[in-house]
């Protein structure tokens, strides 16, 4: 047995996540909707150990000084194992995404040749604080026909043990082939920085969490990874737009749920309808405390403003901050967008159908709205369903990614003994 | 102007990549077409000149003592031109895959949600020997609405250059954006290094060539590749094969191109019929020189067979060489697949269905056949068009690659003043 530092035999873990995707390829659709079901009531059977584990992880994040938001996420109680469960069924549930004829051509010579939905394979999560993460991305992964390695926070081992235990327990029970749920069970984060090197066993990796755990894993793996760094999402208020419209969106966007990624950040607005616009969203925010941040054309108009500094521009706030540019044109929203956005969910306010869709199509971001909030960029709101985490890179998934993007396909060709001439 | 021991501004190509991609973004279908026709126009009519330039590389080449082989991809002529002008028409002619609705939904809000292909951004193609790759790459990605910056063999660089010279002559009198297609005109290699460091501005670099160009590629590439290593393709002869069939196959697949990936490297032979096989084959591949490698039961029966070292099973011949193993069952058949193989092309040549399915779904590669050669594996067979390179790895597209492996796509969400509840 080769270990590291960490303890783990990796070369193990990878080899017995490979063999489980091969194994888990024989499970009829039924038969992993019956896994999880077992998943779902055992998490729930095995509640009070969960719930101790928990409390173990809780008290010793409060003795280490973790801060008040990181002990919320990791925190568990009744209503959220029940969220878990109820959110593990609702996985099961989900329309089977394998083995779905994506296409089909009959070629000349008589060969059927068919794309047809097949699992990924092993894939990686890792992940912070919020042991959920564990039963939703697991449940999730498996549905999708793929086995899966776990490495959540160090500081809710206990509470992810007792959550994969549960689960594991459940779907071996019900016919889940061994390891195809595998937690690694080290507060190492070495352990990280060895799985990032086997591009051999693991086909996608996907880290969830802030920018630096995003960084640190894009920058060290080998194998392909679905991600996004942050959200700074724009509201571009168009000469067009109807004020009473922009004001809703603007307000739901920044104060609806400030800490998300898909929350608004700044408001670019029209020069020509600055002086009618910007009085009346300072006072439609300001019974909410955000604070804003203006250019000087802003601050002009709104003198509670504090003068933006230009990495304003490129911040993902997540708080009750909002920056403000004035801009002379639709393309000079468009220009700002383009290179201070981070190509995740940017909207047009406007009642111009050209200019809309002038910016529908110029603006380079994975969900781009006319006259609606930001707020919507979700998995659930796209109607796909659960989501595995949201990407703004361009290739394989974009923007949320349900579980589709936890699929691959491959060729199937009937022949009757065709050869190439 | 930052400048490295290449000579090249990095910086500035990327910036002037991203602009051209976004300029891009504006052209119609029909001005794309009109685009690619121009090109091939003007590298009819620069012939001289392409040819003058390939003289000079060949003549260079040969003075520093290239293989035969490398000399003969290098090498252009009247017809080589002819069929790269052809090509460029071809891919004029596909039909265009951006602005497509993938998928509608409306939300039950009202939202119109749409998933629409887009062009991915900048794409960068890196390659050898070929000087084709130019034009053909160059005139996949613009067609699909990519910049895009290549870098070809420094021993072709004369030729790419006076290619793309025609390239961006022709596309720009017709409306292409400038920088739409960049070369990087140097022979210093570490210029691909700065450029795969530039996740900022590349979307999908492409290696094509040897296994050790596309390693290098992958290994320091910080921004998603798509790519294959290797293709070790196998036929398995299972116990109710058409054994007449299987020699076709077999055959087809080792000798009609040897030197290609999707040509047939082993042959896994059931046990019940390797007596009566394994002759015939024997006979059936003598009259081409085929060299047999094989385990120590198929050397029994095949006395003029060298016996098999481990790494043969790994091995890609690109030649006329053959591995041939004897096994107990489609299972043992797939077991030896998983293990050995690339994930490329696999055969199974049998007349039992179920069989045939079982193989169908366990084995992991990207074209799974039943009783068909597997050089069949190519995009203008599979009727995705012209082809941009095969992929081994499961996502984004897997593989033969058309154009469509060339398109993300983005959410385009249409309200009329929605909010998140």
């Amino acid at each position: 047995m080769r270990v590291n530092a960490h303890g783990l035999d990796i070369d193990a873990i990878c080899r017995q996540a490979r063999a489980a995707a091969r194994a888990i390829e024989w499970l009829s659709s039924q038969q992993r909707r019956d896994v999880l079901y077992a998943m779902s009531e055992a998490i729930n059977a095995q509640s009070s150990d969960i719930l101790a584990a928990n409390a173990r992880d809780v008290t010793a994040g409060e003795s280490t000084g973790l801060s008040p938001a990181m002990l919320d996420r990791l925190r568990l109680d009744d209503d959220r194992l029940h969220a878990m469960t109820a959110g593990v069924r609702a996985v099961a549930d989900l329309p089977d995404p394998l083995h779905i004829d994506l296409n089909e051509r009959i070629h000349a010579n008589g060969m059927r040749i068919r794309r047809v939905a097949v699992p990924l394979g092993v894939i990686a999560m890792i992940y912070e604080s919020r042991p959920n993460v564990t039963a939703d991305a697991g449940s999730l992964c498996f549905k999708a026909g793929n086995a899966v390695i776990l490495k959540g926070g160090s500081e809710a081992l206990e509470s992810n043990r007792a959550i994969l235990q549960a689960m594991e327990q459940g779907g071996v029970s019900c016919g889940m082939p061994a390891h195809a749920m595998q937690l690694l069970d080290t507060r190492d984060r070495s352990v990280v920085h060895d799985l990032l090197q086997r591009y051999d066993t693991i086909d996608l990796v996907i880290p969830r969490g802030g920018e630096g755990l995003i960084r640190a894993v894009a920058g060290h793996a080998t194998m392909p990874v679905l991600k996004h760094y942050k959200g700074i999402c724009h509201v571009y208020v168009d000469v067009d737009a109807d004020l009473e419209m922009a004001l809703n969106i603007v307000e739901n966007g920044k104060v609806q749920r400030p800490g998300v990624c898909n929350a608004t950040e700044t408001v670019l607005v029209h020069e020509s309808i600055a002086d009618a616009f910007l009085p009346r969203l300072a006072r439609r925010l300001a019974g909410y405390g955000v604070e804003l941040r203006g250019d000087a054309r802003t601050c002009a108009v709104i003198p509670d403003a504090i003068a933006a500094h230009d990495d304003d521009w490129s911040a993902e706030y997540l708080d009750l901050i909002l920056s403000i540019r004035v801009v002379s044109s639709a393309d000079a929203a468009m220009d700002h967008i383009d290179h201070h956005g981070s190509r995740h969910s940017d909207v047009i306010v406007s009642e111009n159908a050209a200019t809309a869709q002038r910016f529908l199509r110029g603006v380079d971001s994975a969900a781009v709205y006319v006259n609606a909030s930001s707020r919507f960029t979700d998995g659930a709101e796209f109607g796909l369903g659960a989501e595995i985490g949201i990407s703004t890179d361009k290739v394989h998934a974009r923007g949320p990614c349900g579980i589709e993007s936890l699929t691959s396909y491959k060729y199937i060709i009937e022949g009757r003994g065709q050869i190439r001439p």
